[in-house]
């Protein structure tokens, strides 16, 4: 009998695992790395971020998800390198994986601007370890907060600054206004939550800015309805612990959150073909790469324009589109059928604000407030993987909805690192020692003094 | 007006929570300080180890539970010190915060019998971030062992170690045999889960060892139906990266588990009276310390014979009780009354083993199997803080008792160290790499040349 090809998947996101679901059962072998054991469907990374979910509520273990096919194997390890002339994938230890057929599917990071170590003062949300790292600087900055002004009659003034007017931006700024409106209010008896004032900054003329210009001036106003500062044209230029800079004014802040920039996988660069600026490699209209047909790039790692020369978007959707066209080219490979090109299915897109708020623009009709936002919570739902999650968000928002309750509210972590801040904190601002929470620890930033 | 007595409660167990409740609504002034935000239900969090529950099921914001009680502030700290000839307790930072009364709740930790660097590579199970180190060392050793096999052919054999056979010890032990056997069988397609061992360590002569003999004999049965093999008489006598010694004997192992020994917070020693051996305060009566009637110490940190000449048992219910007793007394003290001697009421214990099996003793009565599974089941499930988590821990059980599916199975942790482990991989045990994966991170221990 004559050996399967092997096709190599790396990436568990919507890329590679709707690859994965499309060569189920096909005559192949298929083995999907993916550095963590689980996948995490990203839409709902900022409701952990935010305590509206536990983190097992958003992920499911990938080999679960594919348990019932045979032909697939799932690994935990991490693609560092490649020799694409051997076909072979490297792994971090050397280890060196044949593939007949190759799909990369390993997404991509936020981009700092080349300013890296804003990272310490100021996570993205891409993984569940940001979206727990987030939720405690959230909840953390309210409990310093409480502390100081219990202990010495004051506290600083609680501001969150978040960077970026996108879809996370959005939804995290909304989520933290709810916050501390709405949710903390009555649980805190010293400070005033509501009082604590949330910032966004985004750098062009309009929030959301891939939706249409009346959308996107709803969405604005809900944000204010909500209580959300936005201010747009308005680029951040410095982070540093404690504050930030945007355009020449120096604001105090107790938490950034960066929800802006986009950086491709370095995998990508390593494949020796060219690249765009974010890092995400050129594909052929098959979605595989110039020179290596074997090897196809999906997902954020992939750069293609459409007929209408505009790059596929870098959303779940499209993700999932081209894993499993890649995974089709297969298999149309195999039975000796011509590939094709990939074509985008837009099925419209939307985006949550906070409670009860959102714009959609699906069917080619355009949704403003609670019914975008029942929108919305429909389709998330219903494509949330794996029926217990699906089971358990619905009530977690349900709950929530009711009570205005943020139960998943959990600060974990060291408890020496806590210890350590708490015994700074005296005569600080409890601002600057948020950064003793950050997971990357670094030796303290000295602060250069005011003007 | 006269300013209402201050009480000050160190920690948000079951000992100091209760202490609040009972003192909600009552003419003084309450501030409950804790290290964390959240008050832990740890009856239930070896669920969250064996990754049947997520952290935010089993766990609540204390400021949340206390948040309808007008004089109750909620503080996030931790007690260092003692002036107690002034009244004040010494907070982490320098803070001096006086007190009327002092209500101590600081429980306790596992004790390593002097050899605490055994923790790094058995970790034990008392705070939410320990629950998930562990569940994050038994799916990884599953994960890496896969890997091995996956790539190389072979694989180390998946050994499990649990010290100690009280409640802790039988119920991680039985739920790894279960993981192992039903949860996982069917998503690893390279290695054979099901021959994973599982072995308990009890030093002595049977597990469960407050319960009556014929029950305890009746959880030893329970527990190797599922698969567990239970040392009896045995005592592990050194802990090295991926091999233990039990007896003369070596034996390798992937994991190991500590759910032995118990140490009182370091706090109650510094109160400057005597205490047991555990490090517990040995009370008056009434809970008071020796000399000072205005501090109290309640649950693990105290140390009370009963009339009978037995200790009040290290367990939740007791907790609870001496926590409401001290409330209690400070209530009684304003208003005149004699404060009494604390007495336990004993209603009964209960032991869970694994899925449907339990031992209970309650009412007089001894069940055995599912029935004391069910009445463990309910009375938990009815203790359990908050109706959000109730609800949700009930449906995440019946779901697992369906499916035997273990959803909350989630890997999270730093990336730099799956990679770091993963590098050392080949060649090597992924038994020793486990200790790349603990969160103390310390210089690799040069492991002795083998006999």
């Amino acid at each position: 009998m004559v050996k399967n090809p092997k096709v190599v998947i790396v990436g568990g996101g919507f890329g590679g695992l709707w690859a994965a679901k499309a060569l189920a059962g096909k005559p192949v072998d298929v083995t999907l790395i993916d550095r963590k054991n689980h996948h995490v469907f990203q839409p709902l990374l900022y409701q952990v971020a935010t305590a509206v979910l536990s983190p097992g509520e958003v992920a499911s273990p990938i080999r679960r998800i594919l348990h019932s096919a045979p032909n697939i194997e799932v690994i935990l390890g991490e693609a560092a390198d490649f020799d694409i002339a051997e076909n072979r994938l490297i792994l971090e230890d050397g280890t060196r994986v044949h593939f007949d057929y190759l799909i990369l599917a390993a997404g991509a990071r936020h981009s700092y601007f080349g300013k890296d170590d804003w990272e310490t003062w100021a996570p993205g949300l891409k993984t569940l370890e940001d979206a727990v790292e987030i939720r405690r600087r959230i909840f953390l900055a309210f409990e310093l907060a409480e502390r100081k002004a219990a202990l010495t009659g004051t506290h600083d003034p609680l501001n969150f600054v978040v960077v970026g007017g996108g879809p996370t931006g959005v939804e995290l700024a909304g989520a933290i206004a709810d916050i501390a409106r709405q949710a903390l209010k009555s649980d805190f008896k010293v400070i005033d939550t509501t009082k604590a004032r949330v910032m966004l900054f985004e750098g062009s003329d309009r929030v959301l800015g891939t939706f249409a210009g009346d959308l996107s001036d709803s969405a604005k106003r809900q944000l204010e309805e909500l209580g959300v500062e936005v201010q747009l044209n308005s680029f951040v230029t410095e982070i540093e612990p404690g504050r930030i800079k945007a355009g020449d004014e120096w604001i105090e802040c107790e938490v950034v959150l960066w929800a802006t920039g986009v950086a491709a996988s370095p995998l990508g660069a390593k494949l020796g073909v060219e690249t765009d600026r974010a890092g995400r490699v050129k594909v052929e209209p098959d979605l595989s790469t110039p020179g290596h047909p074997n090897v196809f790039v999906v997902g954020d790692m992939a750069h293609l324009l459409l007929e209408n020369g505009l790059p596929v978007p870098g959303v779940s959707p499209a993700a999932m589109q081209m894993g499993t066209f890649a995974a089709t080219a297969v298999i149309r490979d195999l039975k000796g059928k011509t590939r094709g090109s990939f074509e985008y299915v837009d099925k419209g897109s939307m985006a949550t604000i906070g409670r009860s708020r959102a714009i959609a623009h699906v069917f080619g009709m355009k949704f403003r407030g609670v019914i975008a936002w029942l929108l919305w919570l429909f389709l998330h739902v219903f494509f949330l993987i794996g029926f217990r999650n699906r089971l358990f968000v619905l009530m977690g928002w349900f709950w929530a909805y009711l009570t205005r309750e943020r139960s998943a509210r959990l600060i974990t972590g060291d408890a020496d690192e806590l210890r350590n801040a708490l015994i700074f904190m005296e005569g600080e601002s409890a601002a600057r020692l948020l950064d003793k929470f950050s997971r990357p620890t670094r030796p303290p930033v000295q602060r250069s003094p005011r003007p």
